[in-house]
């Protein structure tokens, strides 16, 4: 939706008036994918050019220069090499004074050079005004005129009106600029596009790490375990049954591992008696990372969601309660109602039902579009108040379903336990340390500490 | 997602250009949290305070002077005192004079002053360049590093580059400014932090009064009145039949309530022939709540779709399938198949999962980002026509699930309606009035209406 | 939620400092309704109008004058009349020379005049400051308080401090103004509020064509055939066997045709052996609205999960499944569990489950914050690499579920195939062409392609 506008505009470019000339120096797949763009959208474009000989791939509207003269028949400059070669603009410091240089360069890796590209080109020539810009485009999608992606394109620079000419490009392009303010935010800038979801990694990891642990553990006591001792081959529980187990499983105990490290970090606090000292690292990548895990979280218990209702639609559901209807007939008899069986049926489906809608509220809070239109007051509610209770519900789904099986011996194939009692351990045990901190003599202190108070107060003078 | 960035820069702070000096006026929690974060961004702080005996728990490398000297060493101060104190500044005013003072004071409640605390300092002091910024992050979320809510700093003044110095400390601690203009957006500023879902309360209140109401209405039919009559037990019923009841008639009623005050503002402007009066003033606040009516009717409807679709997972209705079956087995017969509950089954079916589908999709496009990117004339088409069709079909539903208790004398127990002929009563009228509004010889003048017309000019010279 | 502060502060508005004198050009409609609303927010109104006789709908508290003396009253003048009478102002010149002149017209079809209205207005006018703004608001909204959609001004102009002033009076009637830069950016905004929804057209068409086809297709071979050649009355599928059977052809289809351009793309660039030439236009249009596509794909698929989950709610699925039983019953014998059933049954639901799960993770980075908040590798690899594996794991799930019927001679009524197989064939070609532009022989020079390579290069010198 929001690139309607952006492409009608770029469709119908406003050629009424005249353009400026830029300039582009270097010629690789970017400054050509740029130049094309630019020729298309009505400015015309001057290379700058070590060689004019090997420049056959450049625009044919383009002109061919040297450095020098391509630099003075325009105010813009758009740096097409690479950092490496920054040196060579040295020499040109002269003509490039007063001019504005865009750089666009990327780095490699995330923080490859002590200073961002930018500043460094802003060092080099002082006289010039240096904007950061079209970064995060892809020439791939420039040049192709589908940008798949966001079009957004962060521009930053010390000088405002050298800024504000690049943008007026920038929307010319048919892109939408955003302003991310002096030279300072470049290093921010050039890393943006480095990053392939860098705060996910841990969470997936662990996630793929313990459902895996999860599903061989399920299909070893539920399965292999089934077949050596009961001679059922049980196989196609791999498709539905097992998924179904490690689902919930995994859903709560991630969903507790959000709220254990504000757990720990509390009785941190309480032990050390201040807030003015910085967490253990694990403690703050752990706290960092929060959101990335409750997400997942509720990724497993959406699919434990969908895959218990599609359990009536199973041929082997089908097979089952028409086996033990079937078996009922033939005995001439109908079972009463079992009023215990009944309430805890729909208890667990209820607790279920309304800890995941909890959840699923949590997760559209998340968003960030929601998340920043609510202030911090509302988010702490929300996020606290309201996760702590799916939290609880949760919790009580497992144990309402999974209780009876606790004190069963069936649990304990190869003396290990369900998996159903695994799950338990952790938002047991949050909720149990949680019950306590919130306990008056406990909470009373915390609260002073994080308003400022401190118990041995170091820095006297 | 939006963190990464941030995070990145706020691990790894580009110290390589010297910062300059920071001066903070007091040293309460917050210009305590402040200090530490600027320092370990690499700013030198310096503190202004009465007394530098009180102030022990001041991070250790920041220097503590008195407000006059501090205030010389800094071109940014900031003013971290409450604003009942701000006239000790003026003796000050000559020192302040062109400097940048960072107003970061919250109220205790909404509209606690007539001007803006910011506004008042400018007044107070107006020599120094006064902006408004940090007041929306908390000292809690600053202090341990871990910015759960929004990193957003909304920052406002008169002065460009007094805003723009702040704006460059703001990202330097890795968060994100955002310009809101000059000073006059400092009242707004001071009250974002101090809501909590403030359009939230009149709807989320009527919902849980209906709710409650609406629950004991059914406990009292369903099960009290069962118990004595019938003998029967189903308290189970409390957890999941009773719910499914009541959540879809709060859906339909919710949705209902979103409609209903567009109907009443229609009827008001043809009988006063004028767009130009102001609506009575609930009209007015009832309309500004309906975003937050229908997203709450969209809660309602999705729990009752959950609490459908794992109707057949229930012990109760396995029981009852069985039971079914096995009477037809012991009679030795097989009942043919009733197209008439056939097409009644699958045509409420499919008229609740379409409206289900818009009522979705009509959630979707409240989202901010979502209707931020479309404009008035889509906003309309899908809220108003969309809506309506999802507001029939919902009805429809309604109509053809309840339909045959309409007559039947079970549906009055104790001479009291059943739930579905009550939830039927506001989205009806609704309709009924929607559907003669539409007719031309209404709709004509009401268009006329809207476009600026009036029956009875008044202001005539 | 992003409206409560805006809200509290248009019900009270900060009348402390005094403000500045508004004039306005025009007692439109328009005119009038942004004049009631200015006057409630306390500013002072001068309408200028050719006759200050027909302004008696003008509000009380508002003077009426003459052009030139309402003009030189005010520093900012709102002109609230048509581009085509424009040229009226040209005497005035001298009057508003240097004042800020606000253009809030809208034109009545896109791209209507070459140029933007607002240009237009600067160029008549040179020395004054243009700024366009409240275009995208309705006066109906406005007038009625009640902004249901966007509060979102865009603002444009050349004048950064006239800009700053409009934005001023923007945030002061209770709207969020937005900066789109200088005046070039008119013609975009005065697009915006024409469109209804220009992308979705193509996509919503396409689909509402292949929808009533399959669906008539559907009636034809499961109704009328089954009508005519069983005498089985199943009139009641419409409700919902052949929408299920229709939605998750049309998810499957459609799903295929977002990546089919892409392949088309890669097919046309190897032929060409070069990057830097354009696509055919009905390619560009179709890589356009590929991600509409893919919303209208996901869909079609939530409402064949919806309609596959309510199945045992169906009074019809219930009867088939107690007939099923009681005739094993009444055989007095129970149908052992086969494996093989078993095993596809739960292997379709389980791929299913896993391709709706990667679908909805699709839409979800489709909204405009998310896939704001990542970068171009990450919309990449999400896009590209999640909705691959999402269109595998479909075109399994269809395959497994449908793969039965191809040799029967049942799924051939009236020697038409039946839509399970007319599905599968776009997919299965999408895949089987993907599948061998990933083989390296093919791969390696269409990424030499992309990079920039050419075979033949043409603009040699």
């Amino acid at each position: 939706m929001n690139k309607n506008s952006s492409n009608t505009m770029a469709l119908a470019p406003n050629t009424s008036n005249k353009k400026e000339t830029v300039c582009i120096f270097g010629t690789g797949d970017f400054g050509r994918a740029l130049g094309h763009k630019m020729i298309q959208s009505g400015y015309p474009v001057v290379y700058g050019s070590r060689s004019t000989q090997i420049s056959n791939l450049i625009p044919k509207d383009a002109e061919v220069l040297g450095h020098a003269e391509a630099a003075q028949k325009a105010a813009i400059i758009i740096i097409a090499i690479q950092r490496q070669h920054y040196n060579f603009l040295t020499p040109l410091a002269e003509i490039l004074r007063g001019k504005v240089l865009v750089d666009i360069s990327n780095n490699l890796k995330l923080n490859q050079y002590p200073d961002s590209n930018a500043e460094h080109l802003a060092q080099l020539l002082p006289g010039s005004k240096v904007v950061k810009a079209f970064n995060t485009v892809s020439a791939w999608a420039l040049q192709s005129g589908t940008l798949d992606a966001s079009r957004q394109v962060f521009v930053c620079g010390d000088d405002v009106e050298a800024k504000q000419m690049v943008m007026n490009i920038v929307r010319a392009l048919g892109l939408t600029p955003l302003d991310k303010g002096s030279l300072l935010a470049a290093q921010e800038i050039e890393n943006y596009p480095l990053q392939l979801f860098p705060m996910w990694k841990f969470p997936i990891f662990l996630s793929l790490g313990l459902t895996a642990f999860f599903f061989l553990y399920c299909v070893a006591l539920d399965i292999i375990y089934t077949y050596i001792y009961e001679k059922n081959n049980f196989s196609f529980f791999i498709a539905i049954t097992i998924p179904n187990r490690v689902c919930p499983v995994m859903a709560l105990i991630l969903l507790a591992l959000v709220y254990l490290p504000g757990v720990f970090a509390a009785i941190i606090q309480l032990y050390r008696g201040t807030k003015y000292r910085r967490f253990p690292d694990w403690l703050d990548k752990w706290m960092l990372c929060r959101k990335q895990l409750g997400l997942i979280a509720l990724a497993f218990a959406s699919l434990h969601v969908v895959f218990t209702l599609v359990t009536p639609l199973r041929a082997f559901a089908s097979w089952r309660t028409g086996k033990g209807i079937i078996s009922q007939a033939l005995n001439n008899k109908t079972e009463p109602l079992d009023h215990t069986t009944a309430w805890l049926s729909d208890s667990y489906l209820a607790l279920g039902i309304l800890g995941f809608f909890l959840f699923v509220l949590l997760g559209i809070t998340s968003l960030p579009s929601v998340s920043n239109n609510v202030n911090w007051r509302e988010f702490r509610f929300v996020q606290s108040k309201l996760g702590y209770l799916a939290l609880i519900l949760c919790t009580a789904h497992t144990l309402v379903y999974g209780g009876k099986w606790f004190l069963s011996p069936s649990a304990y194939k190869w003396y290990l336990p369900n998996i159903y009692i695994l799950s338990l351990i952790v938002p047991c045990a949050v909720l149990v340390v949680k019950f306590v901190l919130i306990f008056p003599c406990v909470d009373k202190p915390l609260t002073q500490i994080r308003q400022g108070w401190e118990r041995n107060p170091k820095y006297s003078k």
